[in-house]
């Protein structure tokens, strides 16, 4: 195994590899791999097989991260990690940390086939769990790798009924032994993560990547309005304590609000009346709230007068408001040497990247609690993503291969 | 039995017997006696048994109706008709339609008491499935009287997937002889029917009676937003087809112009958003419209201006609207002459009674396109129905049965 491919032929090879990924789905129209699950461990054996098939030893940690390391000539030097994850949320697509994955795999490749071993080891690390759509709570293999999974966590029980502790013994991963996949953060270099976007931004500047400087914060929670439900026929406009009424115009001033702010995106996915019958005035309304951006200190302003608008909509129509804080996360910042670098060696190629604001939360949020981060964002067609026509165009796959095997070079280079 | 009860002791026997008759229920907690149920029949057979004693002749008509005569001395003059139903909600109180049929049995029964019988025949009507939410369709008894039922809805199926024609007959109707059923309007003087007003009026009026001059049209549409579901951390604002915003900001729109205008109301009572979840941008939403009033024209127009409404917010937000109009029911007078005949027996009792529009459909409505009809409403506290809670004071009671026999007095005395 001596050949060399080309650039374009590597794309072409990750495009294929994707497409053989997305075939293990538990049901069809989309990737559907929860986490711990037996499509995903089909995957992850698929995606093992091409790391060996150049030579990389292949274990799976407690977590049931799956992590390969190319063997450095100075193994004592901090590691340069590569990693993305292989579960998506149902009816996802091809390429949501799918492609991090094989960019991964295919810069530790040309490391391998390369007549000099690398100075330092290089890890391809496939965390577990990213998505959090089994258990709720996502990013698992990489917070066992920062030390950050509460054992309680194990006890986590999915909606078909199974304990996260089985679940992930299952998989291959040991639920007893967790405490033994922290690292040590004076022993890993820098951690790189190449994602889809997962918006429309780059489509929108003609960029293929983008250079994320940062992980948003968020805050989440949850609306509940009590009023007095009543029928539609008898009880005057002026006479009404309408939940729905309130709840509606309190997500028109979450819209308006948030609109008017640069930096933030605030959603209201959820909205529901009780009972929900055309002749009935709603008694009570649900509601939920999502808000995130770069700038905590504003952020959480918004959220404080969000929270006053809910009240004040509540209290013009004589309903009642709980309202429940239910996740306030800062914002992590990536490493700033390394986003310089990547804005730097991209510049070079002539593509002059966007430092970007990464709406999502990702795997790199949690990895750069342990050591330097990079996260490039690579263009997804009509910026979708968490959905089966998610697509990313050859060329772009190119031009992420080209980026990460730049920057992974520099960083050996130093 | 000569006894002669005081109108305190009658009112007071009455809310006895309400209170009989909500202890058959489907359920606990409130009065669930479904169209054609089991537990209907039974509060119909204690209801009936009440009239037998009095020496009415009881019997089931085709379409599931009690109708309990009680002769007059001349048979061939038109009919004076009372009554009201049984049926309920799902976790109903104890008033809705009940209030009715026990006014009218004991009008019935103190006319029956008397030395002389009445000049024409005095019927009391229990009407069929009235509240119409085993088979969505309601009114079934009565408008069947009027010739106004549709043989294809004897192939209504419940939610438990029972025939509409199967029920009816296991009741005790005969489906196939629906027709047999409808009077000749010739042969009906007059129709009454009291009933709580389900709303909060005639408290806030401090008034335990009011006249009904006309029942609300009533225009209803179920809506349809289609926008682009997406991601809510890596979407813009201005990038995003938010369907519940849309529908939202539509809601809003409805409580403040309906609320501009005195004779309507307008309710949106279900809004619900897919996928519904806290970070997802939801890509659709669906919402009804309930608008009533007096006015035909008035509340067309305002039901044209928002369904403009609804497609600009959804056009500003490049979200498509489908509108389906579900119901146009056209405002129904009540018989003038007896709706001042009314006035004026309650006036010369020393309570001016206000003239009400009912928001709330009623046999009444049916009635009216057979012959005059009156209804009277009786105040109900917190103005609730539809609910386990509903309540009629007992003086309330004594109000409406000395009002009532008082108009069956002067109708039968011309």
């Amino acid at each position: 195994m001596t050949e060399t491919r080309s650039l374009d032929a590597r794309a072409q090879r990750l495009v294929d590899r994707a497409g053989q990924l997305a075939a293990f789905t538990s049901r069809p129209g989309g990737c559907s791999r929860l986490a711990f699950s037996a499509e995903l461990a089909e995957a992850l054996g698929l995606f093992r097989g091409w790391l060996e098939a150049v030579g990389l030893r292949c274990r799976m940690d407690a977590a049931g991260n799956l992590s390969a390391v190319l063997p450095g000539s100075e193994p004592r030097l901090p590691r340069f990690l590569l990693g993305s994850h292989l579960d998506t949320v149902l009816d996802g697509g091809p390429w949501d940390g799918t492609l991090g994955l094989l960019v991964a795999a295919d810069c530790v490749e040309q490391l391998a086939r390369s007549a000099t071993p690398p100075k330092c080891d290089v890890e391809v690390l496939a965390f577990s769990d990213e998505e959090g759509v089994r258990f709720g709570s996502g990013c698992f293999g990489s917070r066992a790798l920062a030390g950050a999974v509460h054992p309680r966590e194990l006890e986590l029980v999915s909606a078909d009924g199974v304990l996260l502790a089985q679940a992930l013994a299952g998989f291959g991963g040991a639920p007893d032994a967790l405490e033994t996949v922290a690292r040590d953060p004076k022993s890993l270099g820098a951690f790189l993560e190449v994602h889809i976007e997962q918006g429309p931004l780059l489509e929108q500047l003609d960029r293929s990547l983008g250079v994320v400087s940062a992980i948003a914060g968020n805050s989440r929670a949850e609306l509940r309005f009590e009023g007095r439900s009543g029928h539609a026929g008898t009880v005057p406009m002026d006479g009404r304590s309408d939940a729905l009424a309130a709840a509606a115009a309190w997500t028109v001033e979450v819209e308006r609000r948030v609109s008017a702010e640069s930096e933030l995106v605030g959603t209201v996915g959820l909205l529901s009346a009780q009972p929900g019958q055309v002749n009935v005035i709603a008694g009570s309304a649900r509601a939920t709230l999502d808000v995130r951006g770069p700038n905590d200190a504003r952020r959480r302003d918004v959220v404080d007068r969000l929270r006053e608008e809910a009240e004040r909509e509540a209290g013009r129509r004589e309903v009642r408001l709980d309202w429940t804080e239910t996740l306030d996360r800062s914002a992590i910042a990536m490493d700033p040497r390394l986003v310089e670098d990547a804005r730097r060696t991209l510049t070079r190629s002539g593509r002059e990247p966007p430092l970007m604001t990464s709406g999502a939360g990702h795997d790199s949020a949690v990895m750069a609690s342990l050591c330097p981060t990079a996260l490039l964002f690579v263009r997804c067609r009509d910026g979708l993503s968490h959905h089966p026509d998610e697509h990313v165009a050859v060329e772009d796959v190119r031009d992420a291969l080209e980026a990460a095997a730049a920057l992974l070079e520099g960083w050996l280079a130093h």
